[in-house]
Order: structure tokens, then sequence, then C-alpha cells
């Protein structure tokens, strides 16, 4: 039989794992990529700067809360934040079916450039390809940026993190994946549940000079589950975290109950968790709530030899949380 | 009536250069944007670096001379190339369509992987998206590359670019996209057209070693006639070229006659035009000639208002060569 891609391999979760694994790294064999995090630091004549690229085929292309334009912008802009890197330079570049309409892209544009001046990143090369109607789906559109360290030591990085250490979450979880599920599923939904696609350079700026982070990521393809299971995978340790601490807005409940979701793997674009030690915990939620007031801490790291995300639900249970292993929509983002 | 996007606005043409100055430019306003060149440098911490980004959506994916992963890695090699850079960085983001096979993608990783090596550029940092069946055909491709200036003083410029230079072509122009015509019609052709796909770091780096070159321009989307084009509207000059001078291979001037196409505007993946002043030419041609016997001088650069790239005919005639107004394939990289 033939070996295909299948819809999961973009899921984010353990089938991208898979083929990231079997195929891009043991060809590509770069020791920087091996490092799989979002972004790549690497020294550039003693410079610490950091790649981010991401390819975003999100549909539908316009959604409540954002587009493709402003996703591709702070998707990006976001992975090289959270390695501690402050943006600089990134490039765009679509793939435009043909028949596409011309004020749609227009749109989309002024939105890339908004978030951008947001963002403080200077858009420095672009491209533009069109395919005939049917080989694309409207419009694809790649970043890749570029950062550069402000301070090398303060930088979080995995190996900072250590038993005991907490964890605490940015805001509520899952909006963005329960947004493109509100607009692609005939639900009947009057008001679609806004994504919380945004930037994170502030609240991360603020995070990084008030408390010594050890490691942060950004909550994206597999949400929360997935982001914690690269953690865990990455670190060596266990993760505990509580399913009454998780902060989960009532509309996304809703929505995961009526389609089976479980809220724990639904994408997010403007949340991260980052990893403190416990003496600076009050400090980093204190300033976290001023960017989103659901911020809290959710967990804790613990010595541990099986690399797992453990849940401890409401009613007293312990379950395992694993990486995503499956995707209805394969375009969340 | 509802403007929208057409094939031929990615032609690398007129309609392209219609889309970036009405629509991308005003927009995205970037000062380095506007350069117009594939590459942009700009200083970081006082060191010159360059960026270039492309998208590739070549159909077939595999073509006789290469395929897609070559074709990403060398075009983006290429672009910084011409711009008297140093790649170092690569960053590779792949759109996969739902059902593609995991045989094909892992040939065009590593014919990906093989030519970042031969171009001693590391890969850091990549992407895989997933789309459901039909929302894509088979296999897109982003590449994003970083160089960084040898020798800022050295560096080509458009604004080196004087009357009385000398034009040079790097060898015989169209293959690639007569390749890629002569797999897409059905002609009946036994043997394909072989691609021009290729690096050009090599012969590069030994011409800017040995020659003081003004300025060059790698030869893609558009063909001869379109990069001549560009030249002469960034730098004010005309150019001459003489069409008796102009190298192209038997097959490709065949295919063109039985198409109808012009080869002067049919796409190259490994070919490039440098400028440089007439004491270097025989110099440079002798270095080119190295690399491909087909490199030669094709005509002169000259004082002019017209902004015009003249071409004087085997017939004794001249007739202007414009942009590429017009792409029958849309998907030739």
């Amino acid at each position: 039989m033939m070996r295909t891609i299948r819809k999961e391999h973009g899921n984010g979760g353990k089938q991208t794992y898979e083929l990231i694994d079997g195929l891009f790294k043991p060809i590509f064999g770069s020791e920087i990529l091996k490092s799989g995090d979002d972004s790549t630091v690497f020294s550039l004549k003693g410079m610490k700067v950091g790649i981010s690229t991401d390819s975003f085929v999100v549909k539908p292309y316009f959604f409540k809360g954002g587009d493709i334009g402003k996703l591709s912008v702070c998707g990006t802009v976001n992975d090289l934040a959270v390695a501690g890197l402050e943006p600089k330079y990134i490039t765009i570049s679509f793939v435009i079916e043909e028949g596409f309409s011309m004020d749609d892209l227009e749109k989309i544009t002024r939105s890339a450039k908004e978030y951008a001046d947001l963002a403080k990143v200077e858009i420095v090369a672009g491209d533009t390809k069109v395919v005939e109607k049917g080989a694309a789906d409207g419009i694809f559109i790649n970043t890749t940026g570029l950062g550069i360290a402000k301070d090398a030591k303060k930088m979080p990085s995995i190996s900072k993190i250590k038993s005991g250490q907490v964890v605490i979450v940015s805001g509520d979880i899952g909006r963005h994946g329960a947004c493109i599920y509100s607009h692609n599923e005939d639900l009947g939904f009057e008001d679609r549940i806004e994504s919380d696609c945004g930037l994170l350079l502030d609240v991360i700026s603020e995070l990084m000079q008030e408390v010594d982070v050890a490691y942060m990521k950004d909550l994206t393809r597999g949400g929360l589950a997935t982001a914690l299971n690269e953690i865990v995978q990455k670190s060596g340790f266990d993760i505990k975290v509580e399913e009454e601490k998780i902060p989960v807005a009532d509309e996304v409940k809703a929505l995961c109950d009526i389609l089976g979701l479980d809220s724990y793997y639904l994408a997010c674009e403007g949340r991260f968790v980052a990893i403190v030690n416990r003496d600076e915990k009050e400090k980093a939620i204190e300033i976290l709530k001023k960017y989103n007031k659901c911020a809290c801490d959710i967990g804790t790291v613990e010595e541990g030899m099986e690399k797992r995300v453990y849940l401890s639900t409401t009613f007293g249970g312990m379950r395992i949380l694993d990486m995503l292993y499956y995707e209805m929509l394969p375009r969340i983002c």
C-alpha cells in the first residue's frame, strides 16, 4: 500500500512528530533543527539570533477576531517572543488561487501590516505565486521572522526547567480552535466564538523584565495538552496540572460539549505557558493578569521517569494527558 | 465586477509588478522592501545581512533535471548569491495535500538536503501544514534564506551600473521554462528538455573574487527579458542586446517554434546576468565559461531616457523587449 500523508500529519501532535522525527530530522540532520523548538537560536558573528518559519492555511481566512494576515504575523512574532527574542524582521510570501478577490487580498495585506507595525517588525522581503483555479484553496501565507536576543543570559531554555517550578497559563485556552470550529461546522451558532489570535510581545516583555522565566511556549496547534507534552518530552520531567484551575470560557466549553471535543487540545493563537520558580509565581501571575484576567497557575513540574503530563480531574481522579492524536479540521492555522 | 487575482499576476512580469506596486508596496510601505530586489540587505548591529523568501509551486514537482526540493533550495540560495551575500541559513516550510505520497515527500526532502549541503547552508527551521484533499495540488514549499556580506564594498549594487558596461549571461537561457512546458504540454516529446535548475554559488564566488561586478541578477520567472527590464527600470539606463549573441539551445528553440513561445521570456533557474566594466569583460567571460561554455556577452548598458531593453535582431532590425505580459503556465517555479 502506498504510504501517504494524512490529515493527522498536520495536527501539530503525535503524527506531526512522527513525520518530523521519522522523515525530516533523519534527512535534514541539522543539529540546530533537532532542538525541536518553533524558533531556532544560533550565533551569527557572536550575536544571538533566532529564526522562525510558519505557513498558514487557515480556513476560513476571515474569522471572528482575526484573519490569515493577522494570524501570519502574530504566529511568527509570538514564536520568536516566547524564545526570549526581540522580533526585528519578517518576510511574507503568498500563494494565491486564481480568481481570489483582490479586495480580500487587500484586507489581508492591511491586516498583516497593522500587526507588523504593532509588533515593530519590518517587512523585509516578500513573494507572490499564483496557482490556477482549484490548485489551492484561496490563499496560503508563509511568514519567516528574525529576532535577536536582548539578554542572552535571561533567555528561557528547556534546560532551566526544574522540579517544583510552577506552570502558568496566560489566559483562557482553546478560543482559536473553537472559533475555527464554530465557523466550519454548521452548528447554527448565531455569534461565532472570538479567536484569541493576537500578539504576545508586550506581556512577554514585561514578564521577562520582572521575572526570571525558566521556559515559555505559545499554545498553537494541538493546544495546551500538546504544548505541555512537548515540554515534558524535551525536559525529561513530568508535569501535573489541575483540571479545575485550567481556564476555559463558557462558550468554548459549550462548543466542546456539542462536538465532543476536548478543550485541552484546541488551538490557541494568543496564549502561552510560562514555567517559573515557585517564589516568583505571584509576581508572574500579577503581571499576566494585567493583559488577561484569566491568567493563573495550573500545575507544577515534577521529578519523574515517565515524561508525562498528568491531569488531576475535578472528580479527584488522575489521567494522562497525551499529545493530540487526531484532528478533525486540518486547517486551524 | 469583482476584481480578482489572475494567472498573469504570478508571471513575474508586468502584472506581478502591478500587484506589488499597486497593492503590496503602498500597504507594507517598508523602505527596505521598496528596493524591489529578490533579496533585501540591511544592517544588523553593524553587520550587513540579507534575507530572501520564495514560495515554490512548480508543476510537475519532479521534472527533468530537478524537483521542487532542489528548486526550493537553489532558488533562494541563488537570490542571496547574486546580491553578493554568502548564504548561511535557510528555513523550509511545507504545505502538503492529504494523500500525497510519503515516498515522494522523502525524495523531495532528500533533494532539498542534498542542495543545502552543496550550498553549505544550514536548515535552521521548518514547518509542515497538511490541507485536505483538493485544497492544494500536491506540495508547495517556502524557503527563506539568510546570508551575510563577505565584503560590503564589493557588493553588487544597482547604483554601480554605468553607461558602457557590458551585459553577460552565464549560460544558455530558457531551459527551465522549456522543461516545464515540455512536461505539461502533450507534445509527444520523447525526451523532456532538461532544466537548468542548479546552484550559482561557485561561479558567482569565483567571479566576484576576480572581477569588480557592478550588478547581478538571476533569471527566474519572466526569463531574460523580464530580468533586463527590472534592471533598466531600477537603474534608469537602457540596455541593448543582440539577438544573435543570446545563447539558446536547439531543443529550446524547437519547443518555442512549436508552441509559439519567445525564449527570452522563458524561466531559468540556474542562470544569471552580470554587468561588468568593458575592460573586465574577457576575464569575466573566461571565468563563467569554466562553469557553462555558453556564457557570453549579449549587450551593453547605454545612456537613455526610456528605461527600455532593445533587441537588435538577426535581420538587422531593432525591437523593444518588454516585460512578460502573459503566462500560459502559472506554475513554473
